[in-house]
């Protein structure tokens, strides 16, 4: 984590309220480490957020300012230090006091959609989403799978990838939240080479790699056994590493995955590509822990969230770690502090 | 590991000669724990283990037995310890001195359906195998993905499931070489709960659990999150683990496969069923290493083989490790020691 004298304003989403977003969104703010390094702007319910404050037994004055003007520094702590820290607040206009799947559904896209505000009107350099749920979006009549999606449609990016990093692991998308029955019809030869050539892209503006060493990892058992197990390495990921190469990329596989992780490979490259949710997750989350952080790549500004969901088994109970939280906090606010915003992916 | 008086007979084939099989064989029989606990048939040829035995520094003397009589006995170590140890080697009868991947698939068989007739004619009780190329078996002509399906036809079994077995890490798996394009027509309530049925038998007879509790894995991402990333949780998994509980079977799921091993999970059950290969390969190679075991259930004897493929880029070099072959063997016969043969899975 690097060191800086002014802290970098991030926008923070609450999440679903029903889940354990409030709760680890308000511990992540008191934790010191995102104290010294982020200003943050919570994108929420006043009353939730405090409620979740109460919950988490950590003391933190959230400060409602009005989304369009005064001076988010007015909500940074000064003068005495035993007062409790403040925290700027900004309710969005969507926003509903009703409970229930549609109406968490309808405030969970309200939040967003205010912190892109932020974001675009130059208040907020980047965001970390609280995790929401998928089945109050459908409530809501929002037809996004997730984050991801609603907010390339929110910022009007023509693609976005999900990558998953932690430390110099970093594992991008080629698809997301599609059924495993989906896969072989969603994969494409020009959907792999995007993912490769956006991903080469955040290695170098986002991660400082002039020249990124990329892995792409095989669809099928044994990377297809030459096409025994499978087609699609010869016909879409192979052409698709070689187009890459041609234009430059310095790029390899496809590689089967479950040697690639086991064996340490992954640590001989600055990114690796992975063509489905489970097979970048599973070892993700077995890497890195609950450290692991999703990226978007290819919105104008920086936008992370931690790698769980609203866990709402344990929602409201006081026991959920913030770690993930602080985590994409912190990447957001180390990301987004070096970068020339908005950042361009074309 | 267990500690015997008397070393329990194992076959053991070379795998395929372009590959690093003969290479481990020679280096896991020359260990001090396998060669305690081991009486092993290899099934090969005497040249190629020479071959192996040279490259990898280990003194060995390979004894050609008759498939059909002699003794075993006669190639266990006796007198003079700086003797070289002995080893008794069947030579198949199918077997050709001829190069090229044609004759390679033609021995693969050749030695496993040897080391299956010495099971059956009990004069070893279970069976290890080296890798060996399922190029190597198309260009011979024999229709098998890989070892599993090559011994359920030769022992005549109705099914077979492929595990993964480490410790207390044990992963069925339902579907094997499938290519995810064809899994979700391959996938079926019936054959999900015949491999929950199966696991919960192995866990009984050769893990000695009483009452064994079993996990299930979804197949899509957040295990299709009420059927919005898939159909195949609500229609098969769900209906599978609800009729093997209704059956006796103590057995929870489907669990998201990511968080299932990122947050250790899996030690709450005796064993885990996965739907697929890399769901199930890539968190046994993280977790486990070269230790994990592939075990095949279903078969009249116990069969064991290392995790890893020919490794045909590292073949002959003299650097392969025998760590996974060692563990396959020990496995083997702590497995095949205590059950009463022939296993029984109806």
């Amino acid at each position: 984590m690097k060191s800086s004298s002014v802290p970098v304003p991030i926008a923070i989403t609450m999440g679903d309220p029903a889940g354990v977003g409030p709760e680890v969104v308000v511990r992540a703010l008191a934790s010191s480490r995102v104290a010294r390094r982020v200003l943050p702007v919570v994108v929420g319910s006043v009353p939730t957020l405090e409620r979740g404050a109460a919950l988490a037994g950590v003391e933190l004055r959230f400060l409602e300012i009005d989304a369009r003007g005064g001076s988010l520094g007015s909500s940074r702590p000064r003068g005495d230090e035993r007062e409790p820290r403040r925290v700027a607040v900004v309710t969005p206009a969507g926003m509903t006091r009703r409970s229930g799947a549609r109406a968490r559904g309808q405030t969970a896209y309200a939040c967003v959609a205010e912190a892109v505000r932020l974001c675009a009107d130059g208040r907020t350099r980047g965001i970390v989403t609280a995790p929401i749920s998928k089945a109050t979006l459908v409530a809501a009549g929002l037809r996004f799978a997730g984050h991801t999606e609603m907010l390339r449609k929110l910022c009007g990016s023509r693609r976005t990838v999900m990558m998953f990093a932690c430390g110099e692991l970093r594992i991008s998308l080629v698809t997301t939240h599609t059924p495993i029955g989906r896969l072989t019809q969603e994969l494409s030869r020009g959907g792999v080479e995007e993912v490769i050539q956006m991903t080469k892209k955040a290695a170098v503006a986002l991660f400082g790699k002039a020249h990124p060493r990329l892995a792409v990892l095989a669809l099928n058992p044994h990377a297809g056994e030459h096409g025994l197990l499978g087609a699609e390495e010869e016909r879409i990921i192979r052409p698709a590493v070689r187009s890459a190469r041609k234009k430059g990329a310095v790029v390899e596989g496809p590689f089967p995955a479950d040697s690639f992780f086991a064996r340490g490979k992954w640590k001989d490259f600055d990114a690796t590509i992975a063509m489905y949710h489970d097979q970048a997750l599973i070892p993700a989350k077995l890497l890195a822990g609950d450290n692991v952080v999703n990226l978007t790549l290819g919105l104008p500004f920086v936008r992370t969230s931690p790698g769980h969901g609203t866990a709402e088994d344990i929602a409201w109970q006081g026991r959920a770690s913030a770690e993930g939280m602080v985590s994409a906090i912190l990447l957001a606010a180390d990301l987004s502090e070096k970068v020339r915003l908005p950042l361009r992916w074309d």
